[in-house]
């Protein structure tokens, strides 16, 4: 390969740059899935894949997918999400398809077909920024997804149903089941991901670069706290059944379960959340007299997961009995830990270690298409740093040394893997 | 006098229930002040007074009022509000009214003037249902509104400005400042209210009437929690600023400080609420950067209401550190705490326990315009239990032979306030 890494890293920063100028807004990116910016992103992304002399094919579930054939039919993939939140960063989702895009251009510079064949993938909506359902193109490729019971009620906040809206791109809830089909025909032997942190703590630990140990569990809950609203001044303390009050011990409560069933490294820590709160009436003068609260308890490990849940639960009982308000759970998403592959993650650290001297190690609490991977096909994932530690923004940001690391190492990862498994 | 006192309640009763059919609708009554149904209501009214050959007469805040000349000029009022909050309840404020005009009417049927001049009064917008400001009216009276100053700029929820409501009602700012005068001009040696109680004490005693002790002071603020919002999965607990749990924290620490200072009887009881709950971005997946509280202190007690916004301030600071964010207030209001008159209340009692077997006192946390007389007038009110304990709602009641004890309780009252003044 005629190219040098950094040369090749400037070339994906170069292509960042231009979709960026080409699918933003004074907002920040508008590449929402199944709208017309995302479609305009991918038709830009076809002509640079045609620029290489190849060309695209969409699957039954809208994923768009660029292959450069090698020696072997058995093929490595990469991957990542063109689709964006409304208002969303330069890099979430995107870095991680140019910079496999780049693999390509390398590949293909050098003249000679690679020992296995490359794949590249652009999920088709990761987010679910429009719906709510996120991973949907990867999940369909691994058969995980039932389209006509989880899609097809969906309904955008416009009123559009979902399945008008893959209309509109040519997809169909039936269409979407032969994705998995699809998938298996690529004979995958590795899914390989580079994405931004999305947190704080590369940041936080001064880390270009770091490797993903798997994606965490997840379960989120609603919880309903339901009392008796009465005047702030009428009602003596003792008579009250106030449930705020109530939904407040439980988020204390919930944060020192967390806290005690978490770790110091980033492989055992865990984090529970309380980000949706609702309460009625919501006056000044007014005792509440219900209160509505999200939780989101994440882990890597499934069974400290499992404890997390029932220490909320046990939780909530406790507030609800002490403020003598009734509390009821209700499920909103269930998601299993997913650790990556230890081989392919061990070639994550070398190529993080090459090019930023460790390899600190974290794993993603935000989920990614790697997860759905993970479940079908050994998977590993790079970050890159995130600064500031956010996502879902228009500030969202890596600094360009970092991103230039971040690239190589992903970079060292593929050419790891291509020459492990030929 | 002919008619019994339990003949004449059950008159007021009669009365309570023509205005119910008059001014109510499916979700309550409607007697908003300053709009058509309250000036329906001060029509059936007028008409009521003068059925006793009586007139009424408006002073320059839209109080009215109606007088049965004494044999001195030296006079008592009675007195409460028509007005109601929108969809409120059958018996808040005109209870006062139509028992104060029975008592016109019984001195009347009785055909010999009174030793006192009785004035009774509705006043003007007790409610502040339409504009936020309540006690208008009998504030006004007391010289205690500086109507340029706290009425010009309110503007109700469809854009009406209060001076444009006013002038609907031939009532300028200007003519407001002559109420205190016009008040002076009544002679006013006592005030007598009385009300429902509004709130469960009376309730959870199993006793119908209560003596009231004065208004609670209250001590009403809002406070902003500023932390930074993040990612819940990506974002480690020890590197968040959550600013819901720290308005979680200062919610149950204010209630702790609440419970501390609060004694056992209800001439000693204080209370803590927070009652309006706000949290951004409020998603599912973030933590909240920002959290907007109300916190409503009330005591009867000017000392230890102080203590007990003092505690809370510590308790805010204290939960701003724990969880890393930054805490602001800013005051909504401030109101001193109305002891009433010991003379005068001890005639309560007399009264309260002559219909009912015994006198439980009580300090009300809703203000009434009781609160604004007892800083000009001695002034003392009566309670009728509230069952159930609610008020501002259609739902609002009390078992008519709760209402008989109140209304011949009150009766009971003006009698000895006339003697003793006498």
């Amino acid at each position: 390969m005629s190219t040098s890494p950094k040369a090749s890293a400037q070339r994906v920063i170069a292509d960042l740059n231009e979709l960026r100028d080409l699918t933003s807004d004074e907002r920040g990116a508008q590449r929402v899935a199944w709208g017309p910016v995302w479609r305009k992103t991918r038709e830009w992304f076809t002509g640079k894949v045609q620029e290489l002399g190849l060309t695209t094919e969409r699957d039954g579930a809208a994923n768009l997918w660029a292959t450069l054939p090698g020696k072997s039919a058995d093929s490595i993939v990469l991957g990542s999400h063109l689709d964006s939140v409304p208002g969303g960063g330069w890099l979430d989702g995107c870095l991680g398809v140019l910079a496999g895009l780049e693999v390509l251009r390398r590949y293909r510079e050098a003249g000679t077909p690679p020992p296995l064949t490359l794949h590249l993938v652009d999920w088709a909506d990761e987010e679910g920024a429009r719906f709510g359902r996120s991973l949907t193109g990867s999940a369909a490729s691994a058969g995980a997804l039932d389209p006509h019971q989880e899609l097809a009620h969906l309904v955008d906040r416009a009123g559009v149903k979902l399945p008008d809206a893959l209309a509109e791109n040519g997809i169909t809830l039936d269409g979407m089941k032969t994705a998995r089909q699809y998938f298996d025909g690529k004979r995958a032997k590795a899914y390989l991901e580079l994405h931004i942190e999305q947190g704080p703590v590369l940041q936080s630990m001064k880390k270009p670069v770091g490797v993903v140990l798997g994606t965490m569990g997840v379960e989120r809950h609603q919880l309903t706290f339901k009392g008796q609203a009465a005047h702030s001044g009428a009602a003596p303390l003792h008579l009250r059944q106030d449930a705020f009050l109530a939904a407040a011990q439980f988020a204390l409560s919930a944060q020192e379960v967390a806290v005690k069933l978490s770790g110091k490294t980033p492989r055992t820590r865990v984090v529970a959340t309380v980000g949706v709160v609702k309460v009625e009436p919501n006056f000044v003068t007014a005792v509440p007299g219900r209160a509505e609260v999200s939780i989101d308890l994440r882990a890597l490990d499934a069974k400290v997961l499992k404890k997390m849940l029932e220490g909320a639960k046990k939780a909530s009982a406790a507030a609800a009995k002490k403020h003598k308000v009734k509390v009821s759970w209700s499920p909103l998403l269930h998601i299993t830990p997913r650790i990556f592959d230890e081989t392919l993650t061990g070639f994550v650290a070398e190529a993080v270690k090459e090019v930023s001297g460790s390899a600190p190690e974290l794993p993603s609490g935000p989920l990614h298409d790697a997860a759905e991977m993970a479940a079908v096909v050994p998977t590993a994932m790079v970050f890159a740093q995130s600064s500031p530690g956010v996502s879902h923004t228009k500030i969202e940001d890596t600094p360009l040394p970092h991103l230039d690391k971040s690239i190589r190492a992903f970079f060292g990862l593929v050419d790891r893997t291509v020459q492990h498994l030929s």
